[in-house]
């Protein structure tokens, strides 16, 4: 898969540079350096510079030379000593190899990433490293601190459209959260916890997307609520997976993050123990018809707000409009939730041709539970296409 | 398994914030808002207050309001509104709780962390939020910029002691993994992949650890090197896992992360294909004794430097001090890896009672592979006591 990223990216990122009168990009974020560059980092400690001229380098420690030599496209590889027998000042080192990236070049203005919250992680997401005040320091050491910008939200808005290349990479992870939403259709039943289920849908995930379509590192992140009381609290951004086992007629909810090659995708799907009753199929396909609208709302020009307002409505017309407690969707593929687009009632987001958004309408209603239908589209000239298409019904 | 912190820990504070004329800490980093309140963020959106008073509170998003109000101990819990449908400035929620937290007081030296570069997760491991330039600029608006005085390395050599309670919560952790090694050594055998092996040991930690005394939140990272090219490869800090099948005689090894609500372990164990050669077998018993030298070597008083020699010198004799090409341990339980005590010929720190760090002597042999055994021990009055004992045969 080396080969990226694509021209157009770069041809795209020059751009963008030539508007902000940026002399050249220092970028540490594993999502950006991914961005420069087409390689996703090990571990958090590698450096993607991209100059002016088109000159581009990555800087990584030498202990992932060989999977940075694989990834990466027209990028120079640059390696530093990161030190596994002998103390290493990892910064020194960095800042040494920015200045030979640098070589006689006399930058004024360079932007960097320092408003940023919330990041992917790098592939080893149990203890990914992010820049902090040490590499700032470094920074100003390297380049002094008058020249150096914060361009994180310019990147942001960069990213937020993808190139042809970029899609097929998050329409790849999608595809591959197919896995994990069949073996969880196939694994609801009475008996079963949600651990079980969320530790099922991973494995497979895990064991059958690496390799598929030549996905090298694949991981899932998996939350399933079971039940009434932990589905109807499930809309919440972060979830607890319990050993509850499911009953008979009990809903089960799952929220998925996949991520492949450091390209990341965001589904959910419901499932019923035993079989759903006429309520459930009734709320399932009210959510499934407002997850329908919003996709044919969805066009480039079309606003946040109006797309967002497809799915509610939808959902009003039901009477459930007070249930349906959060936003229609977000930007996606670079995290599992991108800063823009938002499709809410208060988005001031226009879609445009190549954006990439979750579509996820959900109901909670106290003593019955929760569900919730997510895809993720791509936006075209002839509407939404759906990434990795996956039944919506609840059997 | 409310009830943490232990007096212990929050006397141990109060007395570290004396040292350094603390009126205050204000933590974000989710190991320190676990240190100062028992409650292990879900998303990394929660902040720890602690005065020199004594006062503790913790401002968490309402969204995860039940997790920190079943986990926090005597901190006040703060919630904030975190938006999932409105448009919410999270920063100014935030802001306005401390404001609130701080009361009426006048805090003028303020203890903050800004010099991590590397961190744990929230429990939200796919996406978590940390501390950037935004952060700081709200904390300057909060408190006053002359106020803030950064304190990561404080927080870090505090967090290196355990309590008594902490310690048995890194020990539930390393127990935990035993689950996972059982599994790996269950399943290796000749057409199994790396992959397989990675997934079937996260599977039995999520589903055998999840409740296990009491534990809720429990996700493992595993990493499966195979064969003798990967396993030589395979003291890498981030490595990656592959569909490569096992032959017959083929060393597996296993590098394994695990975390219990908020608290790490990291543990190494191999096998073998269809039974270990005898070639195998004393390369695993070289590691295997110098680990144990290793532990015998540790006692309150002994330095970084000579428990590493202990290992080194084991693994000299045989010959091979030059394929034990990594450091004999770090300091672990906050994190996956913590900064100290380092094992190693380099090292500056010197053991403590309660201190937890890990023993991992390994060597790598071109065309052999790698072996190493990973075990996580504390130090007592009696030496090191291991945590989570497991074989540590190839068998």
């Amino acid at each position: 898969m080396a080969g990226e990223p694509s021209s157009e990216r770069r041809a795209r990122l020059l751009r963008v540079m030539a508007g902000e009168k940026l002399e050249a990009l220092v970028c540490r974020l594993p999502e950006n350096v991914l961005l420069l560059t087409g390689y996703w980092p090990m571990c958090g400690w590698a450096y993607a510079v991209l100059s002016a001229d088109g000159d581009a380098a990555c800087i990584v420690p030498d202990t992932e030379e060989q999977e940075a030599r694989d990834e990466l496209s027209d990028a120079r590889l640059v390696t530093y000593a990161y030190g596994t027998k002998e103390p290493v000042d990892q910064l020194l080192e960095i800042r040494r190899a920015l200045q030979w990236t640098r070589a006689h070049k006399h930058w004024r203005r360079i932007g960097i990433e320092e408003s940023f919250e919330t990041a992917a992680p790098a592939w080893n997401a149990a203890e990914s490293s992010l820049q902090a005040r040490p590499s700032r320091r470094m920074l100003d050491e390297a380049f002094g601190s008058e020249t150096l910008v914060d361009v994180t939200d310019v990147l942001d808005a960069e990213k937020a459209v993808k190139t042809g290349a970029e899609m097929a990479k998050v329409e790849r992870a999608s595809r591959i959260a197919c896995f994990g939403m069949k073996e969880f259709r196939a694994r609801v039943d009475a008996g079963v916890t949600g651990v079980e289920l969320a530790s099922a849908v991973e494995s497979a995930i895990m064991v059958q997307g690496t390799g598929f379509e030549g996905a090298r590192r694949v991981r899932a992140f998996a939350q399933v609520a079971t039940g009434p009381l932990e589905t109807f609290q499930a809309w919440r951004p972060a979830e607890i997976t319990t050993t509850r086992r499911l009953e008979k007629g009990d809903l089960a909810l799952l929220e998925l993050a996949v991520v492949a090659d450091g390209y990341w995708c965001d589904r959910t799907r419901a499932g019923v123990a035993g079989g759903a009753s006429p309520h459930q199929r009734e709320i399932n396909e009210i959510v499934r018809q407002a997850q329908e609208a919003a996709f044919k709302a969805v066009r480039p020009g079309a606003s946040g707000r109006e797309v967002d307002e497809a799915a509610r409505s939808a959902i009003r017309e039901s009477g459930l409009d007070n249930a349906f407690v959060h936003i229609t969707g977000h930007g996606l593929g670079y995290r599992y939730h991108e800063v823009m687009p938002f499709l809410a009632p208060w988005s001031k987001h226009t879609l445009t041709e190549g954006m990439i958004h979750s579509v996820e309408p959900g109901v909670y209603v106290s003593g019955f539970g929760g569900i919730r239908i997510e895809d993720d589209v791509l936006v075209t000239g002839q509407g939404a296409r759906v990434l990795g298409p996956f039944p919506a019904d609840l059997d």
